[in-house]
């Protein structure tokens, strides 16, 4: 497997599907049904068919390229990512994970021929969620789960509806009488880490464990707006120093818990946010993450009278609104060994790790058995035109790739 | 004294006056050398005209209202206030000292004629800053202190040079060779608290021992940004926990200290403040006020040390920029004693309290002997529309200054 170059073949596909909705601002921007997203699929579609692939589209969107199985047609392992980004994204979050596949798909057939069962490299529709307030739309499809009722009344940032731009774009609503797919087995998703742990610990492959659940609050603290000249201190009630007291208080029991639980106090705004009132109001935002419901659970409830108890007591007033909740999605355990074996059969560099982050694989989980594979992201940086993955790590989670893609589809 | 309803008189004349560049959207706007300043200038001119006191301008546009003393021609007492107003100001801060000055020498004419001393009452042009970014402007010209230098190249927010806004008021800068009075021998302001001392405490009348000084700060926190998901919390730089941290560190300092000493994080800004990523920046504010410039430093220096180390122990930068550093103001002990007999003597509610706010009476202080009364706010409610004072606080108020004009100007 050595001696064909993975990283430099993977490097110039991701550079050239980046052209794809290139933004003159830096990266790239390529939104569901855009035209640059139609451009990115076509190409995508002309690509595997000269590559030798059975090539179709879903209802939707969503791009399929086909090896067929010899020996097993009814069932399929699917690999693949989300071709969308965010606004001024990067070269890897979503696109790596379809050129690995394709890729690997390549050099499959090349060395071993037509497989046992048909795998098929997927460029997923949508996962972000930056044209319209609605994520995970193509792996929903695959899975029958959307409802054409989510979306029906939507419109993007210029108000175009949702029904429009995909009619637009050439798909519609996929019909309730069509069956669902049966023949997928297994669902492969490689993507970049999105987080700074496998550059620190020096390692180039992540196998996902569990994908962590999130919950996200908002807390609005009411205290009192004051001129801060005239107020004694004893007649203060001062929302930002409540919302201080409980955002140190919620970092105190975080580190209580330890990995993999972590909480981020990412938004704060204060009213009226004048250097000489005393603070009125504050708002912020907690997001919780962990890989198993109880702790997450058990963590926030902690938190929740944590935070109640705080801000009795400096007498101001507080309201939490819950406003996400998903659970943690563990990965196929078989799968998951699967990918270990390979790793340490072709000696590559891997760690056993959680997503910190969501993804398609999430959804996919609990219908159909899935793993995912991390590369280091430098810096941790994603969602950011200065995304960037060492070109010899991209090759080992395409080897990775590779490895367990032989594994379920050749033998 | 107690057959005349000063409370009523004053709050008619201060509805009267506050007609004088009433806001459509709430309360008054009365910015320097704006039309509605102007007519509020010349309605009090006439109003004092027919009042029977000698009127004048000084050249930047302060109008004094005079009743001629009979024996002491060279000494003069001053008492007013600024007519100038913040933007959707209330009826009292500022004006309510002219009106009590106007009230007060109409009563004393009234019932003592001709006082020994000149007594005037002044309406000063500007105290607020509304307008231009300068402050005390009125005090500054009447003290000859004030430079041309420092505002001819300032404009307002519609572009309007202020030599051009004061030359269509009708006004000048004050030539260099007029000589500045000598013959000002004490000032008195009586002013709203803008504060809620008075009313907790239920006193109708605050005597002034010094007005605070100030030190404000703008201190800047580098962290790094990251995905909250993805980070584990022991890799992370979080600005808005290290802010909490020391924000947290600064209110127990403060409380250490004990009153009259009170600080402020009055703005926060976090970068880039969204829920889903670890503040990278966090800037934010304190406001430190203080009667005593050796507690004020000892307490800022405080702060300081303990900011850096709560800062290098969190492993973020700290920038601490002070930008302003005004010395505290005692007001005239004679004065203040002054005061306090008067209260006694007619039986007024006192209560003897600092300003934590600044008013012209800083800047004259240093100069010219200067004494300062309150009276309530109504839940400390102040630069606002919603300002309000019981007519019985507003009486004792200034019933207080004519005890103390009495004994000034009459003995």
């Amino acid at each position: 497997m050595s001696t064909f170059d993975f990283g430099q073949e993977t490097e110039k596909l991701l550079k050239w599907l980046g052209e794809f909705g290139k933004d003159p601002e830096g990266g790239v921007s390529r939104f569901l049904y855009k035209p640059e997203w139609t451009e990115a699929q076509r190409n995508l579609e002309k690509y595997m068919r000269q590559a030798g692939f059975a090539v179709h589209y879903d209802d939707v969107g969503n791009l399929f390229g086909r090896l067929e199985g010899s020996t097993y047609p009814e069932e399929t392992i699917l690999t693949g990512s989300h071709v969308d980004t965010v606004k001024n994204g990067g070269l890897y979050d979503g696109q790596f994970g379809i050129i690995a596949g394709i890729v690997a798909l390549e050099y499959l057939k090349r060395e071993y021929g037509q497989p046992l069962r048909n795998i098929e490299v997927v460029s997923i529709a949508e996962e972000e969620g930056s044209r319209f307030p609605y994520v995970y739309w193509g792996v929903k499809n695959i899975l029958g789960i959307a409802k054409r009722e989510d979306v029906e009344n939507m419109v993007d940032f210029d108000g175009i509806p949702f029904t429009e731009a995909m009619r637009k774009a050439g798909f519609a609503f996929r019909p309730t009488e069509r069956a669902v797919r049966k023949d997928l087995k297994a669902f492969l998703e490689v993507h970049v880490e999105q987080g700074g742990v496998l550059e620190i610990e020096k390692k180039s492959v992540g196998i996902v464990g569990h994908i962590v659940g999130q919950r996200r609050f908002t807390i609005e603290i009411t205290g009192q707006a004051n001129h801060a000249g005239t107020t004694p201190m004893g007649y203060r009630k001062d929302a930002l120093h409540a919302a201080s007291s409980i955002i140190c208080a919620i970092m105190d029991i975080t580190k209580g818990y330890g990995d993999p639980l972590v909480a981020t106090v990412g938004k704060v705004e204060i009213e009226p946010n004048i250097v000489n009132v005393v603070p009125g109001k504050a708002l912020f935002t907690l997001d919780a993450r962990h890989t198993h419901k109880d702790v997450l659970v058990r963590f926030t409830e902690e938190v929740t009278a944590a935070m109640q108890e705080i801000a009795s007591q400096a007498g101001v007033g507080i309201h939490i609104d819950m406003w996400m909740d998903v659970d943690p999605v563990p990965m196929d355990t078989g799968i998951v060994e699967i990918m270990k074996q390979q790793c340490e059969k072709d000696g590559l560099s891997y760690k056993m790790m959680h997503s910190g982050a969501g993804h398609d694989s999430q959804i996919m989980a609990p219908v159909i058995p899935t793993g995912m594979l991390f590369v280091p992201s430098h810096k941790g940086l994603s969602h950011s035109p200065l995304e960037y993955t060492d070109p010899r790590d991209l090759a080992q989670g395409v080897k990775a790739l590779v490895g367990v893609l032989y594994e379920l589809a050749y033998k």
